[in-house]
Order: C-alpha cells, then sequence, then structure tokens
C-alpha cells in the first residue's frame, strides 16, 4: 500500500474517468451515499492514486481528547478494576450525579440523575428516544425531522420501522418555524419532533424563542421533543460557557414536559472513537407510562422503557471506562476548568479560515444567516458553487481536485445545489493547499 | 447507607414479611423479574438488613480482566490516541484479521476478515442477527428459540417485533431435538434458530452431531443458524484451548451456510465491562441478498445490512480501545498463551464446590445431564428442591437465606420448578457459608 504523498496540487485535478472508475468499483451513488460510505471511497482514491485528499466529508474530532479523560479511563482499568463488570444499565451512578450537576450549571435546568442517561454515544441515545417515543402511540408512527440534520437519524427511523416527514430551516426560522411544526403535528401521526441545535450541517442555532414555541407545540399534541446537542457548547458566539453562569446552553428542556436532550462527548470533548453520551429525560417523560410500550418493551413506564428496555437488549451497558473518562471531563467543566472546552475554538477557527477561501473562489454559503444575524463559525458550513445546480455534480468535480464532502441531500436539506463541508480534520497544513486547489477550481469553471 | 456485615447465618433467615415488603415496593413479580432487577432488589435488601447475600443471580464474571486486555487498552488510548476517532463502522482491520485467524485455529474453521465483525458485546451481536434474520422474507417473522437460554435475547425479539416459538433441551436431544426443529422449520414462518452452547443456564453443550443436524435444518429451509457462543472454550471436559489442535470449539459456522456465531469475551476473558464481541459470519450468508432487506436497511446485502444497517445506526462504532484489548488477547490466545483460558478452569472448580453443597442438602438438578454423560462443572447449574413445585416458591424461600438466584421460567424453560445459579460470584470465603445457610434450609423443610 503506498503512502499518501505529502499535500500537492501538481496532480490535480484527477480525470473523471479515474472518480467515475472508482464509484463504478464501490457501486456508489454520491446522491445517496452514506458519510462512511464517502470516507471508504476516499480512502481508496488515496491509496490508489498516491494523493492527499483535504477531507471534509467525515464529521470526526480533529483533536486528541482531553488528557483528563484519558487517564481517568486508565485508572478505572487499573485501579477500579471495572473491565470485568457490567456496569448499571441505567449508568454508573457517580456519572449519573456529575451529569446532574452539569445539566444544572450549564443549561441551567434541575434535573435529577435518575433522568441522566449514559448511553453508547449520541447514537445509542437518539436510537432510544426514537424508539420510545415511536411506540407510545399506535396512531402516532412518524418522526417530524427539522432539516437539514445528521443523516443517519434516517437511518434509525427506517430501522425502526417508523415513518419521517420533514421541514427545513432555510425557509422556517423564528415564529415561521413553530407555526409550520404546529400544523403539521395537528395532523396526528408525529410521535417526535427531531433536530441538532447548533446544527449538522448548517451551523444554524436555535435561539430560545423558537425553542419555547416548538416545546409549547410538543406539550399541546403529546409529542416528544429530542433534541440533538451533539454540539454543546460549540456555539462560540456565546463565549467559553461558565459553571452557573449565563448565557447557558439554549434548551428544549426548559420549555417542555416531553423532551429528551442528547448530550454528546464526541465533539464538544474531542471523545468520539470512546463512544460515550449522556441522555437527559424531562422528569415527566420520565415518569410518563403508556400502555402500548407494553408489547415492546414489557413495561408502561417511558424511563424504564428506555433503559431496560432499549439500552440493555441492545448492548447490555455502556463500556465501563468511558464512563469513567467522561465523569472527569464532566467533573473538571463543573469546577470550571475551561481546557475541557477547547475544541470549539479551534474548530471556529479553522472554519472561518476555511470558508473565507471557499468564498474568494467563487463559492458561496447554502445556509447564510442565522435569524438574520451572522452565523457562528464551527464544526460544519454549507457550501455550492453558481456553476452547479447539482450537489451531487459539485461533489464530483470537487474529488478531482482532492477535496471531499458530503452533499446536503443525504442531510435532509431541500437545497439540492449544496455540500456540507466538516473543518474539523483540515488543519494549518492544509489551508494554503486548500487554497490552491479551489484556485484551480475556480479557473477551470472559467475557462 | 450501611456496609453489609460480613457473611453470617445468623441472621438468617428473614421474616418473610420483609421480602414481602421488598418486593412489593419495588413493583417486582419474581416469575418474570430480569436478571437485573433481581440484582437491584438483592442489594436493596443487603443494604436495608445489613447483610450479605450469596449472590447467584448475576452472570456476571467475578475474576479480573487479563492484564493483557487492560495494557492493550492503556497503550490504544495513550500511544495510539484512539479516544477521539471514530473506528470503522465493521471494526478495527487488525482486530478483524487477528479474529479470523482466532476462528481458524480454534474453531477450525476459514473465513476472511470481512466475516469477522466486532460488536459492543455478544449482546449487540445478538441483537443484529435477530434484527437482520427477521426481515429478510416477510413470511418469516419468528424466531425458534432452543431453551432454557439467556433471558435478554427474548427482549430483543420483543424490541424487534419478531414472534417466538420455543422447543426445551429437557426433552430434546440428539436425534430427537434435530427432528423436532426440522418439523418446526417445515410451518414456514422460522426465520432464525437461536441457542447458546455450552449453554446458559444448564451448562449442556450441544456436540457435533447435534450441530451437524441442525446446521442441515437451516440450509435446507433457508434458516438463519445463531449460536451463541458466550462460553466459548468453556466446556472443560475439553481441555485448555491449544490454537491448531482438536479437539476444536464445536460450532455450527462449519455445517450450514446460513451461520452466526457470536463469540463473546465477556466470559472466556473475564471482560464483560468493556463490551466487546465477535460477530462470525459464515461467507455466503454475508454474500447474501435479499430484496427485503432494502425497506429497512437501504442494502440488499446481508453483511452489508448488519454493519452498516444495524451496527451504525445503534451506536455507530465499537470504541476504540476494547478492540485493542480484545485484539491483544485474541493475539495471546493465537499464540499459544494458556493463561488468557484461565477463567473457565476457576468457574468449574466453585461450581463443583456449590453443586455438591447443593445436593448435599436435599436439592437436586434440573438438567443433570448431557447426553447421558456427566454434565461439566461451568459457569453455571440449575437446581431444583423436592418441596418446591414452583421456582418462584424456591426463590422466595432461598432470598431469606440471603441466596440469590433467578427462576428457570424467566430463561424459557420448561420446567417451572427450578433455578439457575450462577458459580461466579462465590469465592472460596462463601462456601462454608453457602452450606452453613443451605443446611438451615434444609433443617427448616423437615421440621
Amino acid at each position: 500500500m503506498s503512502q499518501p504523498r505529502s499535500a500537492t496540487s501538481t496532480t490535480f485535478p484527477l480525470d473523471r474517468a479515474v472518480i467515475r472508475r472508482f464509484l463504478e468499483e464501490q457501486k456508489l451513488d454520491l446522491r445517496t451515499a452514506s458519510i462512511r460510505e464517502i470516507n471508504r471511497l476516499v480512502g481508496t482514491i488515496e491509496r490508489d492514486q498516491g494523493v492527499r485528499f483535504i477531507r471534509m466529508e467525515f464529521g470526526i474530532p480533529g483533536l486528541p481528547a482531553h488528557p483528563v479523560a484519558i487517564e481517568a479511563e486508565i485508572r478505572a482499568l487499573r485501579e477500579q478494576d471495572v473491565a470485568h463488570v457490567y456496569a448499571p444499565f441505567d449508568g454508573v451512578s457517580a456519572l449519573k450525579e456529575e451529569a446532574a450537576r452539569f445539566v444544572e450549571r450549564f443549561m441551567g435546568v434541575v434535573v435529577p440523575p435518575s433522568c441522566c442517561i449514559p448511553t453508547i454515544g449520541t447514537m445509542e441515545g437518539c436510537f432510544a428516544s426514537l424508539a420510545v417515543a415511536g411506540r407510545l402511540t399506535r396512531s402516532r408512527r412518524t418522526v417530524l425531522f427539522l432539516d437539514p440534520g445528521f443523516p443517519v437519524n434516517r437511518l434509525q427511523a427506517r430501522f425502526l420501522g417508523l415513518g419521517v416527514r420533514s421541514l427545513d430551516f432555510y425557509d422556517h426560522r423564528g415564529p415561521r418555524l413553530v407555526d409550520a411544526v404546529d400544523s403539521l403535528a395537528a395532523g396526528g401521526d408525529i410521535c417526535a419532533i427531531l433536530w441538532s441545535s447548533p446544527n449538522n450541517p448548517t451551523w444554524i442555532a436555535l435561539d430560545e424563542s423558537e425553542l419555547l414555541g416548538l416545546g409549547r407545540v410538543c406539550d399541546r399534541h403529546g409529542i416528544v421533543a429530542i433534541e440533538d446537542l451533539a454540539y454543546f457548547g460549540m456555539d462560540v458566539r456565546r463565549g467559553v460557557p461558565r459553571p452557573g453562569t449565563p448565557p447557558y446552553q439554549p434548551t428544549v428542556l426548559r420549555s417542555t414536559k416531553h423532551a429528551i436532550s442528547l448530550i454528546s462527548a464526541s465533539k464538544m470533548f474531542s471523545y468520539a472513537g470512546q463512544r460515550i453520551g449522556i441522555a437527559v429525560l424531562s422528569p415527566d417523560l420520565a415518569a410518563m407510562e403508556a400502555e402500548e410500550l407494553v408489547e415492546f418493551f414489557g413495561t408502561r413506564s417511558v424511563g424504564h422503557a428506555f433503559s431496560h428496555g432499549v439500552l440493555y437488549p441492545i448492548a447490555a451497558c455502556v463500556p465501563q471506562a468511558p464512563q469513567y473518562g467522561l465523569l472527569a471531563l464532566l467533573r473538571a467543566a463543573n469546577a470550571g476548568d475551561e481546557s475541557v472546552f477547547a475544541p470549539a475554538a479551534e474548530y471556529a477557527r479553522r472554519a472561518a479560515i476555511m470558508k473565507r477561501k471557499f468564498l474568494e473562489n467563487g463559492f458561496r454559503l447554502v445556509y447564510d444567516n442565522d435569524l438574520g444575524r451572522p452565523l457562528a463559525d464551527g464544526f460544519y458550513f454549507t457550501v455550492c458553487h453558481p456553476a452547479y445546480a447539482s450537489g451531487v455534480e459539485l461533489l464530483r468535480e470537487l474529488l478531482r481536485y482532492g477535496i471531499s464532502a458530503i452533499t446536503l441531500e443525504t442531510t435532509g436539506s431541500c437545497r439540492k445545489e449544496g455540500l456540507r463541508a466538516c473543518a474539523s480534520l483540515v488543519g494549518d497544513d492544509l489551508f494554503d493547499e486548500l487554497g490552491e486547489r479551489l484556485r484551480r477550481f475556480a479557473e477551470e469553471q472559467s475557462s
């Protein structure tokens, strides 16, 4: 296997036939290809062609995990001897308690530790949330996605046999968003509304008035609000999170009794490889009972169904050592150690530079404002190019220049022309190269 | 919280009203209570009454994990910097390769690394197997459990909306087992047959002729054989496993094209807390295509549905460090390091002592032979007492004596009189106490 050469624009653009060949070999349709499939495609091209891509397809943290987590895992393994013992299926007690403290100090919401349930990443938390919400009421088997979003949530709904509806942030923000959700909810078939904020992929962030409105809609119609906080604390316009000090992380937990808020350690703490997150159930939802849950989970209780009816049969429990790693991170955060929040600022710095290079070379942002304000710089941004009406075609061309991304179409967006770009893996050594490749791309467009 | 006193029989038996009160408080029905619920019940009684139970309810490894795994995890975290990076959704390559080598050396079966898929414990492997098998064909939505078995597999089937049928080993072994499975399979609604061997809870082990017969039935009817090898290499009658040397682990992989064999690290290597196992798909099954999979997984391919359609949306990937831990264990095993297999012998030693104490005090084994041969001593055994026709009543009484177990009924057994006892948590310091408590129990029976 040949090592990729150091980044250089001289070998680009690759021939269109080369890209076509790899797509055919891997039987890939760029329009529907998953992130992981694009990832594998690009890896194959890199190895085969001996080139190095600027990889923006994968929402993977590009910074090492904080030592406080690593050392806590090691202590748990060596000294606390956790490796042979199953964790409780609703999580290690100390982590549940620290998580409740974190929710109070950084979200300004009080919940008991029993409502803070560790999960194998937010992926599992989201899966469990959909599994329970989709089985509360037989007549409600449809999830409303506020789009664009994380593509895998759609795979989850499909796995669970749930229907899907979509509402796009592009033309729905503020009162218009809340009204549109309310009228869809009135249809009576919606079991849950799911969104991510700060949003993957647009980096818009729902504000308190929108969350208040969404919460009211959920309470009015008995719908579960599932809030994916994969990018908790990463809206850098709000400054570094400080315990017990506003502005708190905006959350729908404050505005509905029917909320599940999913806090991920993957991006905020750059800890994706060990798969650990926290699902926070609003206490009323956890205590709620529904007869129809019994058929699938053997219990009427929503809280019990979540941990005992889903998390337990899926994987028995969350692996032990990562729970201690996250415990240490939350403890540090709760004590005011700001170093644990460092990744957000670095991603924002990278995104600002990358966005500028795209804009200088004829691209524009697809989702280009946040309720009229400029978007924050963060983990993701969205781009399109006036010469391409189709994101698939744009991506196919960018691949020739050694630049990878995913189409907005796979994120559920109504904007077929756009791509999602992730800033996390593009470090300082690649910025000039990115600029150079985009310049050559721009040249070819105008030639 | 009061610490449990050291084990002593003087406080036992507890009053029947005390046990009743705890059951009512926790709204527990002993007949259907899950292992984890019994576990929590007993923990509560211990704390409240200041007593120490002899805990046989939980199939949890009682020995520390092997240092080779712990040190490999630590290296992965500290030196290989894996904590922030998602693993491939079909597993770390080196682990897949080492697993294929392990399958060849210890099972005598050749499969490519692509067919060895790391999972978050065998629990996730089993869940994924049922999820895929249950959706291959619309007309086949029923799982045949060879019972008794691991109770959580039934929760998995219920979660997935699959029907369940049961055939009991108690009166079906040898050709009788194969014939009975064949005639059930002829019904046309069975998608999968699932069993564990060495068996949880009876510790019987299917022999090569039974596996051959079951494999043929699966091929004939297009049914997936799901073999839970949670106790791989732990039938001590066969001696310590040696690489490339018969007797190999009996496996249905040898006798059908439609097999999934689930290899767990939890008990064999005492590694349950970190949740890591390997699902081995027979190559023909992995390559099989079925149009009906598309609706749920977006792919026709069984192998792709397994990793990309189930494992990916459930938890994104298997946590990284435990994959390196298991890699180190398999590498040691493949190189002939017998120390990694040490737990089996220790559990067998404990089980032999415990069984004797039960038998000396009027109990008998429920499943009491293995195709006419004596059962091996191992992780579990099954007991009943002639004075009790109901396992629930027997358990309720034993709880008074500070002895906990689960009913065979919850394991799907047709023998309502029995209990499952796990030997793993009962160490040398408790053997005399177990004997004394059982002696007092026996006295009360005859008084």
